[in-house]
């Protein structure tokens, strides 16, 4: 593990697994019957969300940058913050981790699975959904809060700050994110937090669970990719 | 873009932008139908807002100052703070910015207009209305509300931080005003986040869409600035 | 104003009425009829009550140490962290302060009072008051608070932070102390929040108030001045 | 008290009964009758646990290094990060500690017990119980919990913060575990936490209380214990 490629793909794959097993957990919290956390609420899904970010760069170390995000890597790659070279194995880890976080919740809440009844909230523990079925509105909103997460993180890189403050400002951004853009799609602004896991979903035998909806699995897919892409050259063009 | 005016005012053009996107985003996703920050509460609200500042102030930079309010830069015009000069530029900046934040609110939650019947709650997305329908009285909450924001962004100033924290503290505060003094009026402390998406909501094709109830918005554009005023003086003759 | 000792009374008037306007301002928003904070519920009382200590810090500044309180100002006197001679006039300038901060929760929220039936509720956003009424208990639990919070705060002087840091621990603190063991009294945890506003309560033309409940005001008046001198010498004794 | 091992067991002794007082403290709010935190909901049980590390770590200090929790301390024993020599005298005070902790919630709602009337509330305030009961399950549940912890905590202490900041950043990962993991079984991750107020529901004539539920005990208390391990292995394997 002395290559330097390789120890950055490590890095990328255990944030995110940390960040999709806090982040798909804290879901399952929520959403699953008889969990202390049942209902909790929007407040307690988004700050969690902040916090699993947090925790996941944390993990990660600085080494990788600590992305944690397929579309933020190539938004990154595209105005000369990434080599190229380097984006499919961070894409590869950062999907594998987001499967592996997936596979840790269904772990961690294993007698809960049989104890929900709705499949789609068993669904909604893995990967995102629209509230209101509309793939170019849902594949829209998508663009809108990865634009800003790209376009945010590049700013928050640029504000001087202490070290270890800016990761608390990138994990705020999130919980802003979520709080304030993800009522109409739940927010993946990251395809490795919505197909990773979704694959876990496919592939685990969850009691009673239903389709993995695979149909919508394109807008947390390519929305993200488009939103980072157009909020990194924004950003370029502006301040870069 | 090299004029030092004219980037000051794009900063302050997208920091306020960014602010009330995320800051009317959330009031969207707390309050439209079908959102799944439906009914997420005050909390939600409350500190959405306030990680609506801190994101503005990131994607604004450092060099306009990250005002994103036209009363504050009268107010900090007033004890010499900003040249007055700026002052038009500003104001005109912050308000395009809060217009164009507004319309990013509509298109993110473009669905969720139609899917909501009541358009009491759709102009409560992008502007303040009063609780109780008082206009002396929420003139009054307007002015103390900001007295507070002027006096605090002072006084944070002029306490010792490293660096990212003062920023961090300038959020709370509008957390800390929202929680404690936007019971009656919904806090605009700012006139463009109030007039710069009531002209959006006017304007757009929103579905089902009343009122842009204009009579109020003496309220949210004057209030502030009386309190701006007051705190900003009140800071300079104490402590200036 | 140049006399150093009046100087440091001011600070601690401005930040205690601060203190007191956006903890009381809160409590207003939660419990009066029709504010858009109604029902926020006790995760927003307490945030915005820590929150409201950060910005009477920040408002005070550093020069009298922004205490705020008269039961932590004689605590720290106790031990020689405060000369006996300033204790009076800190202690009448928190309670003026106090005094002053909810005479503008009265005027911020003034259309509510009316709307609002229960005298109980107008009382409770001046003061605090018992869950279950019983006086040593009651007392108990303020002492037990009030040691937590004062050394609480002389733990946290000890800890090396970076600048601006230790604000944010002792707001932090002050969520904790109200969330762990606000339950039973509301916590006090400091005479000049609870007696400060009850005189603005007893001496305001409230529209329809009733009793400021004195007799209950030993309780918050002398309990958190026995926990905080117990809590300062407790921590002198350990760690002094 | 100049023996520097003494120094520390008090240390851990001091910070582990904050931690309980405040972290059973808010259980103890939200759970029990006419208690003004009732039904605050599982974002203020978090944010309060969370809190309750904090102020343990500032009350504990840096010289023990503030573990409060004997999994932990006996992960990193075996990494080589403490002196096995110290691990009883550790484990021991932080018991201690976490028994104390539980008597003084008892004392600081002292009027609530019996206007309680579910046994299993007043249990829930000093330990944790599981969701639903499966004891190998809910063994999972902790070692991944106390995995994410351990293997985190380290992980904090290899990244670069201001002075003040990695107290926070591990506060703010106990709010996070707690609110993505804590569903199924509560989130001990810490036998102290757990066995400590335990033993004081025990001994303590708290009115109507039920069972202390000895029988579950071995999941909070050996559990822990094997996530601690494997995360501490973990984090000393990949980047140790």
């Amino acid at each position: 593990m002395h290559d330097p490629a390789m120890w950055k793909y490590l890095n990328e794959f255990l944030g995110t697994a940390i960040l999709v097993l806090l982040g798909d957990g804290v879901v399952a919290g929520v959403l699953l019957k008889h969990s202390k956390a049942e209902n909790g609420g929007w407040v307690v899904i988004t700050l969690a969300w902040g916090l699993a970010v947090l925790m996941g760069i944390y993990v990660a170390g600085a080494v990788s940058g600590a992305l944690m995000n397929p579309a933020l890597t190539i938004g990154l790659a595209l105005i000369g913050k990434l080599s190229w070279g380097l984006v499919p194995g961070f894409i590869l880890a950062q999907m594998a981790g987001g499967f592996v976080g997936g596979v840790l919740v269904w772990l961690a809440y294993l007698p809960h699975w049989r104890a929900t009844q709705d499949p789609g909230l068993k669904l909604a523990v893995f990967c995102t959904g629209p509230a209101i079925r509309h793939l170019p509105s849902n594949f829209l909103t998508e663009v809108i809060g990865t634009f800003v997460l790209a376009f945010g993180v590049l700013a928050i890189g640029s504000n001087a700050m202490a070290p270890g403050v800016s990761s608390l400002a990138v994990a705020l951004m999130v919980v802003a994110i979520g709080m304030s853009l993800g009522g109409p799609t739940g927010y993946a602004i990251n395809p490795a937090r919505d197909i990773g896991p979704r694959l876990a979903h496919w592939v685990l035998p969850i009691a009673g669970k239903g389709s993995s909806d695979w149909g919508y699995a394109v807008v947390p897919a390519f929305g993200p990719v488009v939103g980072a892409i157009l909020g990194a050259l924004g950003f370029h063009l502006i301040y870069g």
